[in-house]
């Protein structure tokens, strides 16, 4: 715990967009609230999905919700997202995704063709991921009390035997590598934001990872520490977690970040920096120095890897900082304080 | 399909209330636009979860989405209502609930006091039923684009070797137990509505019953046909339900229900049928008539069962009729068609 975070006023607080953006805030917010009420060592160890033994081998379990804003952008829709997402973040367990549940909470008024297409959409990309949705529920509330409709998806997954990526396992002289070019999610749903549309080719990358992850598992398991997919917060927030997870530091080079020369000019535009733009369909991966030529060429025979850099190594830091050399220096790459992207997943 | 139910127009429609109400608009709506879209076996089982079968033996999954307004009333919370009736929808498989999720969207300026309440309540109550929550999520939405928290759970559960529960599973003969009074939940989430508020000692039954069904599985496991939960839409939709999936129909005997004086006399002022008010700590179990006896009896020597009541049988009808024997004559329970209880879980 650093020295100049403002504790959690829990007694007379109130939940701001910050707490919900993937950065410092929403980290207090679970820690404090959730974390300490429900209080077992899954939640502790800070990981999107938690595993467990049941009589065949080890399970993971994992769940998120979906309020993103417009429900429908270029790439996507909240539908896709939603299944995209529990997939990844059972893969990033290093686990082969079994089964979905979808709850839907549905404003009164909500229009039956735009929740159609939106489950159609999701059935797609459950059926072209081979990830059935096997069970769910339906709420509706009145007119005002929602906002179009929310899913929340949660998803159990088979990891491979002998498999264990934790987050706490990135150890200094570790590569880091990037499965694509960043930004381009959070680029294309603010692109369609209203009060603020702008005209851009940009699509989400949303997409299921688990067919990358699987081979990267095939062609490097043992040199795998651990992956992450940095969705909210970006890469920045992701690079941060597992800083502060593993104890360790990051030296990032900037200029081997794949990033769109769109998506960068975009980010100018709204005064963002790509690094804490959310990504739905990319993934971190920290892997064994000796296995990292390998990682790295495994991803890049897949089409969802195409695109993968080693943009760094993790390096031994007390202070946890995630450090980036830049074309003029160098600067330290923080987690994004405030709500600068509300509702981008 | 009865001839008089209207078509789903999907191009023109809306969602309204009455497609969360657990009744007829609710399953058209499930089965026109959720079924269709996801298109699988499992979602046309029409369980309250589903099985799928891991290298150990056979598991269900389950999801819920929780909305009730108030977020407190007597009896519980938004957050045990969640943990309860996850839990629940695992234990009507048979199944030995293991894992829950849990995923949070909140609107911006809800009090961190009224979060940390519910989270506490649902630590407790998860740590009471030993069903830890292990992963979770958390999204923050606009002022005014929520209402103070949702909340989705999910849960995976193990079912017993050699239970296979279905709902297409009561036979002519059945019997038809229900596990205590009907209609306390609705009732005491009623009683603290804005504009309704009324004086009344009835608390939600709201509970666990894991514990309950697995003495039932253990007296009478081969003799019981299947269970539900009548949360949503009572037990007049829960046996709607199981008599339209089973082909049958049911004969059930008003005096037999157990119902609290003051719950009937609160129905009675709001003009509520106690068949169509929720429950969150009760079952309905239709058992092979040779297990009835045994299965009754361990029921009414557990905490949660001891007014647990025969109260039919399971009757050949093609019509799928629910009939029930009134003191002045019989009548046909349908389901609730319109919504007369938003918001009740």
């Amino acid at each position: 715990m650093k020295a100049y975070r403002r504790k959690l006023d829990v007694a007379n607080g109130r939940v701001d967009l910050s707490h919900g953006a993937g950065g410092r805030a929403m980290g207090q917010l679970i820690e404090g609230i959730f974390h300490k009420a429900f209080d077992n060592d899954w939640l502790r160890a800070g990981n999107d999905q938690s595993a467990f033994s049941v009589p065949g081998g080890r399970m993971v379990m994992t769940t998120d919700g979906y309020v993103v804003s417009p429900l429908f952008f270029p790439g996507g829709n909240i539908g896709t997202l939603a299944v995209h997402g529990t997939i990844n973040d059972i893969a990033m367990a290093g686990a082969v995704p079994l089964y979905l549940s979808a709850s839907f909470i549905i404003e009164e008024g909500f229009p039956f063709a735009y929740l159609e297409r939106i489950a159609q959409s999701m059935g797609a990309a459950s059926r072209e991921a081979g990830v059935p949705i096997i069970t769910g529920d339906t709420k509706v509330v009145e007119r005002g009390k929602a906002d179009g409709v929310f899913i929340s998806t949660a998803g159990v997954g088979m990891v491979p035997d002998g498999l264990d990526l934790r987050s706490d396992a990135a150890r200094p002289g570790d590569a880091v590598i990037i499965s694509g070019s960043i930004g381009d999610h959070g680029v294309a749903v603010m692109s369609k934001r209203e009060n603020l549309e702008f005209d851009t080719d940009i699509v989400s990358d949303s997409a299921a990872l688990h067919g990358l992850v699987a081979d990267m598992v095939a062609a490097g398991g043992a040199h795998i520490r651990l992956m992450r997919d940095p969705t909210r917060g970006g890469i920045a927030a992701t690079l941060n977690e597992i800083a502060s997870q593993s104890r360790v530091g990051f030296r990032i080079d900037e200029d081997k970040i794949p990033l769109k020369p769109e998506v960068a000019a975009a980010c100018e535009f709204l005064g963002l920096d790509p690094l804490n733009v959310a990504n739905e369909g990319k993934l971190v991966a920290v892997v064994a120095p000796e296995g990292a030529d390998a990682v790295l060429a495994t991803m890049r025979a897949h089409p969802l890897g195409s695109e993968a850099a080693l943009v760094g190594h993790v390096v031994a830091d007390d202070n946890c900082f995630v450090q980036m050399t830049t074309s003029c220096g160098g600067r330290i790459v923080d987690w994004l304080s405030g709500e600068q992207l509300p509702r981008i997943c």
